[in-house]
């Protein structure tokens, strides 16, 4: 059975690719602001993910919250920086986001066994 | 006259004062782990601040920008630093933060000009 | 197998039921009041289910886009009008959106083939 | 001069009466029931002016924390209880909120001293 | 069938159980806070969870809902009260809180059906 | 004195010029996308206007409430058409945003009598 993280990117993808060919500027041109945000520039590229792992788990994005983590973890993050990272947006964001905190173990656990089904 | 960001520090100094002598603990508690989660651990205090300053633009609390701001300023922050974490929390949190991030320009000038008045 | 749409009418439809048969009157007098406030008067139908849809946009609740959407295709919208919409919660709202804006666009899918299963 | 409570209590008069007189039933309607849930029924008055005061915390708006503080003050609250729910705010809503903690903290203060000036 | 609520639980002893077991204090530390803040002091217990209920639904966190929503019960609220709150939450939070009410119903519906399967 | 609505407008273009002068595109590329987000285009700009009033009022912003209140009285809104999108945005976001309605009140008069001080 497939993986939570797999599914995630799949649809994530397709529906990506569906929202891209619609034929409307503006949302082209959102994405791509999008994604230049995270680039390397004065700020490294894992510094910036970590930004958008702190954004989205004080916003509570589940959908976010995986996305930044698997791209930390492309990044190579330290285990300690992440948790320190999610323990500044847990201060910020309270106790209301302790469920997004649960399910990105989750997704911190699906991460590190990449070979391993559901 | 005095400036914003002056005023800003003898309230918020005059008013921590009174949570924190209040004579009930769970707000002391509080207060010492917010403290504790911007310190240097895995990653260094300017990275943390920074994440302080996504997270407070994303949830558009002026204070919290202010403080944050301020923070940085101290940990000698480069400019083109600034403006690409405050461009991480625009792009993540749309044109609502707009404002916000207007007034943390207000706030940056003060900062880079500690000896003018108001 | 049934569309998602179709199980969200009628989850919808069976708790609403019990909420309004619970015997407690607010309840009663806020769903009566929701209803009204989309209803014809100096702004038409659709421009009210439209404004229905970016409020729940950029508060980011799928059954509320889904219910949104589901009565901006009855009332006949075009496409293009849809996507305005949508792209004025994005800019709003922000990038934090974009996963409610990928359901949202496989809802506008199934609405617009609805003899398909799932 | 006068206190910051006064002028809060008469721009919220005024207002709502512009609000209450603008020949707009659907308003009217809303304000009704926002006065109705803080009735007395198995709940007493008391414990849902905490609940307001909780709920303004964790979405952060001054206005409507001074309203329940000043409520919560009228009908006697003991120190602890306000602190108490206070607290589970914070808990919940995180450091964001501390900012409105402070502020709330002043609010006590000129509701403690009804004859002082400002 | 495993019920709904049983699911919860259990996900969130696991997953609780797996970021206590981090090798982190500062989770432990804030974990400890937010257990702390509805133990019995001023105001009783279930007058606290009342209050985080109340927060969790204009918040819109499920999971904090049915959390509070089960603790709520073992403490015998009776269902008036639990209308109550939740319809403080309902007036402050808006209609966007509805599905989130009708996730409350159904949690409300298996809790007092404790030996029922789904 | 100048009326609010004249300080707002005079802030807001003294700040927007300091950021879109920065030297830092992605500002400016945003800030493009927002003005391009409310164009003429199968909706018409009212429409646009009015919609960004309701997702103003529910995500709570003042600034952006006052801006939009302004191009939409620009526009020729009637009264009552403004009124209905108030409505919508106060159902949906709940009692929390009334003092926001109170601010928008007061807006309204300033912008419907221009030549009056403060």
């Amino acid at each position: 059975m497939k993986k939570r993280i797999d599914r995630f990117h799949e649809h994530r993808a397709r529906m990506n690719d569906k929202i891209l060919s619609a034929d409307f500027l503006p949302f082209k041109r959102f994405f791509s602001l999008d994604t230049a945000a995270y680039q390397e520039g004065a700020l490294d590229e894992l510094t910036k993910e970590l930004m958008g792992l702190v954004a989205s788990t004080v916003l509570r994005c589940d959908d976010c919250i995986t996305y930044h983590l698997d791209r930390c973890v492309q990044l190579n993050v330290k285990r300690e920086e992440l948790y320190e990272a999610l323990n500044v947006a847990l201060v910020v964001g309270g106790s209301i986001t302790i469920p997004h905190l649960r399910r990105a173990f989750e997704t911190i656990e699906e991460l590190e066994n990449p070979g391993g089904g559901e």
